[in-house]
């Protein structure tokens, strides 16, 4: 019997060219259906929630897959995380109604975006924050973030050559900026969005936007005109892949149950 | 005119087998020694005061070399840093005696050793730590360590098949077991260790032992008698790589400025 199975999975971004299935290249989609295949016997697509760029690392990616298998699905994640290597980890694995698609149903996502405010780069972290080694003011940062919060036109902050996207309209529900005291001269700066959607590199275009205004290049107020512009020359730069975690997709009420895994 | 400086070298051994360079193979030595070249423009050997194994990391690893180069000495470490890979820093350079060598001088070594005790691995500290995933007591660990303190023949905590020594005894000085508590689930044991010198694999075999004592495997008072066995077979197994750190390198008094670049 065919069923539908919800995954939460998390990857270091490090060694992949991404989520999405690539030939030649390492994918975490491309492992995942690798270990799915071993399971089910033949060739399974896992759609994800997020196509994670390279780099760019999970703490709660979701993919759905359909297939007919004999172990129960509360064993899938254990026998997965014996099959798959070491960078990616399946937290949990739910059954979801046929018609359930982990992207089509995504109500909304969040990311973490860490930065180590720090002269000198360590070389354990390199892989898992933007090292940004001027000051950053963090109430600028966090003036900047809140003008980003609503719903907009978010043009400004889509990626050129991007693929045409019906609407460029997202709403932002929430954008937290978290300063921390790390180990000696570090100070790390965590970026948390919440959002119903995402334009293709909007995270990272908003980060280097707000980094611009932490550093005083531009005033937090010029975020409004910015948005008003639609215009991604007027926005900051695109913040390294390095630094970005999708850390949660959310569904509708009647999926809220799979939110926990 | 020729000049002896001496390095002090943080890397993430992930990437790399190892210290010693060699054809084919991406090493630490073969990329330090890369950078050197460019800076010198003729071939350098970078003396290591250990050769680290393959997933052996190093915080305060140490190496000198001879060349006549343009640069004063304190540029080394920055002009270095811009050359190499993301995965090796240079913290500091220093001028030497010319008859200083990083290894035939050093006086001791303090390695760290670092084990995750949880049973889900995180995927992005999995090159970083021993994932271990039973209970462990860290008084009779403690209990086991002790035991290995002092002035002993070490050869059943030499590996097999290792190069034979002149003297398998050595001095350990100090070894201390640390529980740290980690992020949820997670508690983290830090074993440091420090001695005039260590056999082949003798710190990822004096740790497999200390886990034996710490999950009840053996009594922490047998350490003494697999001491005295002069027997590789009686002690534990070799612990993983990716959870040691070379943390610092000694020098006499003479050098001991240099201890602190």
């Amino acid at each position: 019997m065919i069923k539908n199975v919800l995954m939460t999975i998390e990857y270091d971004g490090t060694g992949f060219s991404g989520w999405q299935i690539q030939p030649e290249s390492r994918t975490v989609q491309g492992e995942v259906q690798k270990a799915l295949k071993k399971i089910c016997g033949h060739d399974i697509k896992a759609d994800g929630a997020s196509r994670t760029d390279a780099g760019v690392h999970a703490l709660g990616q979701r993919a759905s897959f359909k297939g007919d298998f004999g172990i129960p699905v509360e064993r899938i994640a254990g026998v997965m995380n014996r099959l798959l290597p070491g960078d990616i980890k399946i937290k949990g694995a739910k059954e979801m109604p046929l018609n359930f698609h982990a992207r089509f149903d995504a109500k909304g996502k969040k990311y973490i975006y860490r930065i180590m405010n720090c002269a000198e780069k360590n070389v354990f972290k390199r892989n898992f924050y933007y090292y940004y080694d001027k000051p950053l003011d963090v109430n600028r940062m966090r003036a900047a973030a809140s003008y980003l919060v609503g719903t907009h036109d978010f043009s400004s902050f889509m990626a050129m050559g991007s693929t045409p996207q019906k609407t460029t309209v997202r709403t932002i529900y929430s954008y937290e900026v978290e300063k921390k005291a790390g180990s000696g001269n570090e100070r790390e700066f965590e970026l948390t969005v919440k959002g119903d959607g995402f334009l293709y590199n909007m995270v990272r275009i908003m980060t280097g936007t707000i980094i611009d205004a932490g550093r005083g290049a531009i005033e937090p107020e010029e975020v409004r005109e910015i948005i008003l512009a639609g215009d991604r020359s007027r926005a900051g730069r695109t913040a390294p892949a390095q630094g970005l975690y999708l850390a949660e997709v959310y569904y509708d009420t009647e999926y809220l149950e799979g939110k926990r895994l």
